[in-house]
């Protein structure tokens, strides 16, 4: 399979976006084979995800970037982020002592049906050291506490950056990240949280969703931001429930949600399907 | 087809209580057509859904309730009630501007898809005057302001106990009733509220799901109590959506959530399905 | 709200396509509000939905599909439909004896939420007359029988050309329709089956499912073609059932699904979200 | 958590058995934590699911059966099952080359998500062996052919035999069973199926529901009986699909399906939640 690339472009709504940008492709000899827009009339922005074939693209593609934001970005004041499929990017796994979603995640990884590099994981418990070596992978341990948090974080942050880290997975991880920590992986952070946010945001979203008698419980995806369980949502689902499940009940089939939730999400960040923008995503599929 | 008795119970749990209730029945040649008992271990409350075929039980129908109560549910500390299948109840339908809850209804009640009298519709608007009379169906207009709110409200409860009334559907009715209303209707009112309670209470929920960005949105139905949109759920689901859905998208595929889920909840209301305890309901089905 | 053009096009796939045709829009000052474009690479086949305001639009309406056909669509072999936003299409419904989706989708017309003129009611059946008299549509019986089916289908035939009907829907008509009467509305006439085809074509696919025992049913919308139950699926859906469900239940069930989902098709249908290849659907959303 | 006894029960219906079997319990002193009954009136046939807490029980747990064999089922021609849930069953994993539902067991089974044993892991292929290591369980490699199937599927049960195997799941396992070795584990072989069937039964149903140009996929766990793919359905669930998704998507997105449809009904045969009546499923939950 060839390799292409990826272009995900917003910017202020105008005419002339895609015939401009596909023209571009075109010229140089590409062969679009996804292309997708959104125009959001309610922010007048214009959104964009469009893939080509390398094989015989005139630009070399450590050029592509530089020729675009020339010829083509700066005229529509376009942000833009370019990608290529052959690239693997390198996750980190956060987790605590929930298993299933770190046994799920690395599954997939084991069987190839993620293509990603996990270097490591890191953890503020050491219940699942046991799951990461038994795939291989390296284990650090942080115990977090109110005294040594910032220490830790800091640290945390050296061992992402010595291995090259473009982005983090909170796999149930139960501990609140800093807004310092965050600012060093923007739209970077993939957090599952166990309840169809906005509903339930916080600590303990089963019991209170048991407790208000709900009958649908949901997990969410999103990416992590300053204010707690609040960030981009990327995924939702849900599933149904009734008074005959207990807190027992609603945890148990949460899971499966919560897992699969995850693994959707993470496949959609490494496709390069996912934009940001004033704290909403553009998913494109 | 003959007509059953249909009980239920709920009351601290205890053992005996099936056997006891379920030898009632048989020892009075009833012969049971449904049962379903559920124990919230959490409250130690039993619950109880019970149906039996009349037709060789021994009691007089109008003497069951007696005989049940002194032999049974006083030993027990048993609250009950009994209904019989070939009751029709009589329901009112509160309706504002909206008509796709109100058209769903009515045309379920004229193919004989619900069996219930709906002698009355009552607006605070006059816009959906004519789908009511189109349906054969008696319209009472109670325009409702800061000034004439309890006025109106005693008005309408009179009319409604005029008619006999057991039981209220607000079918997209856009009118707060006041706590003194929903006394004389405890559990007895229905609603339907366009989110996936608990998430975007009150008014315009799915501008808040909009701006929120999330990817699934809901229809919630409940009893309605004092405080809003926090009865008693009877049923909720949901449907996916995306960024690509504008507001206007979200209302047009959220109505059809809406009718439907609002529909379901009025089965269940009927065929006495329903029983609520602590703000929350068990629905046996 | 200004009008708009509405372009669906496929052709062998190529580089170029659409570079080219959002080019040409562009040039003449058309502003694209909808492009999705997908590609099939078991088939070599693009597919492409463009939508643009007519407003400052250069080339005036009756001009455009020339202007194109000669511009771009001879050289990449297209096929393509144009159509315009403001165009309000006509619709016939076809019915037999069950009310529920022609209730709905009455209710959806006579409230606005659908666009589409619905000139007259065809039954095989007389029992709902009185419906479509209700919301003041003209109403013909045509009793069908081996012999006379020919016959009759020429009249109906006969009648949809007097009424200049575009497109026809299947609202449980419950005959089947001969192969020279679909061949004059290809891919125009929209049938809704009570089951998640290809499981449980023909007849009482409730009772089928029933007696396999499904934890799930479904319903499919399609076009019709010579085969019964066998044209390109538009949407589908299912809800989730038990051993509980008597067959009656399954059929009350079903009608909500049914409803719902033929009401999506005609929606997908009416925005020209729809292109048919080889007994397939793209539906742009 | 003390232990507590599971009845299953089926019988021709009549009046009194829900009396006389909660009678049974409660005279001899137990606590009813479940009961749900079923009537299929199609059938007339009476199923029931109980069970009761065994602390106080007056019959010691070896004598349950003889007695309730004795004073009760005889009586009413009942066929009955008792499990008790301090059980731990054990099972037999096959599978072939794709590892996603062994994964996903291993790990509910490591992570004691489910309470069971497994001994062993069957497969025809050695691809999969790795994984069985890494979770510590022993491989056993049944290389299989016309020539030698009689006689590996006899080296198997023989296999499954030493090690006191109560029930089989097929884990995506490749091979058709023979019905010799299926008589001898009736009931006890759970398959998943990667479609909803009865749709696409046999082999590449993916393949076969892109062709067929379907809007939903499915996963249908199921008990395996002689005929293939046709045995009683446990659970089903599916998953939105659009003309975007290549067969490899549908694969890829029917994965989650499939180990997770299989894991619910592995939970539902392990709580003894299961009879199986006419090829068709009861499932209490």
């Amino acid at each position: 399979m060839s390799s292409s690339a990826i272009l995900l472009i917003h910017c202020p709504d105008n005419k002339g976006i895609v015939a401009t940008v596909s023209e571009f492709i075109f010229k140089n000899n590409g062969n679009i084979t996804y292309l997708d827009q959104h125009v959001d009339s309610t922010q007048k922005t214009f959104f964009m995800r469009i893939e080509w074939e390398l094989d015989d693209f005139i630009i070399p593609p450590n050029k592509i970037g530089e020729y675009f934001d020339t010829l083509i970005a700066k005229k529509y004041s376009m942000k833009w982020q370019l990608h290529f499929s052959n690239e693997v990017p390198r996750m980190a796994l956060f987790v605590s002592k929930l298993p299933h979603c770190l046994y799920d995640i690395l599954s997939r990884w084991k069987s190839q049906e993620i293509e990603v590099d996990i270097p490591l994981v890191i953890s503020n418990h050491l219940e699942l050291e046991p799951i990461a070596r038994q795939f291989g992978i390296d284990f650090y341990h942080f115990a977090i506490n109110t005294e040594n948090k910032r220490e830790q974080e800091q640290a945390q942050l050296q061992l992402l950056a010595e291995h090259d880290i473009e982005f983090i997975v909170l796999a149930r991880y139960m501990q609140i990240l800093s807004e310092e920590f965050i600012s060093h992986y923007r739209n970077k952070i993939i957090n599952i949280h166990h309840s169809f946010l906005p509903a339930f945001p916080g600590a303990r979203p089963y019991h209170s969703a048991f407790e208000r008698g709900v009958k649908v419980i949901g997990a969410t995806s999103h990416y992590v931001t300053a204010e707690l369980d609040a960030g981009p949502i990327i995924t939702q689902d849900i599933i149904r429930v009734s008074h005959a499940d207990s807190v027992d009940d609603l945890m148990r089939k949460g899971r499966d949600l919560e897992k699969v939730i995850l693994a959707r999400s993470i496949w959609h960040h490494l496709k390069r399907q996912i934009l940001v923008f004033q704290n909403r995503t553009v998913v494109f599929t």
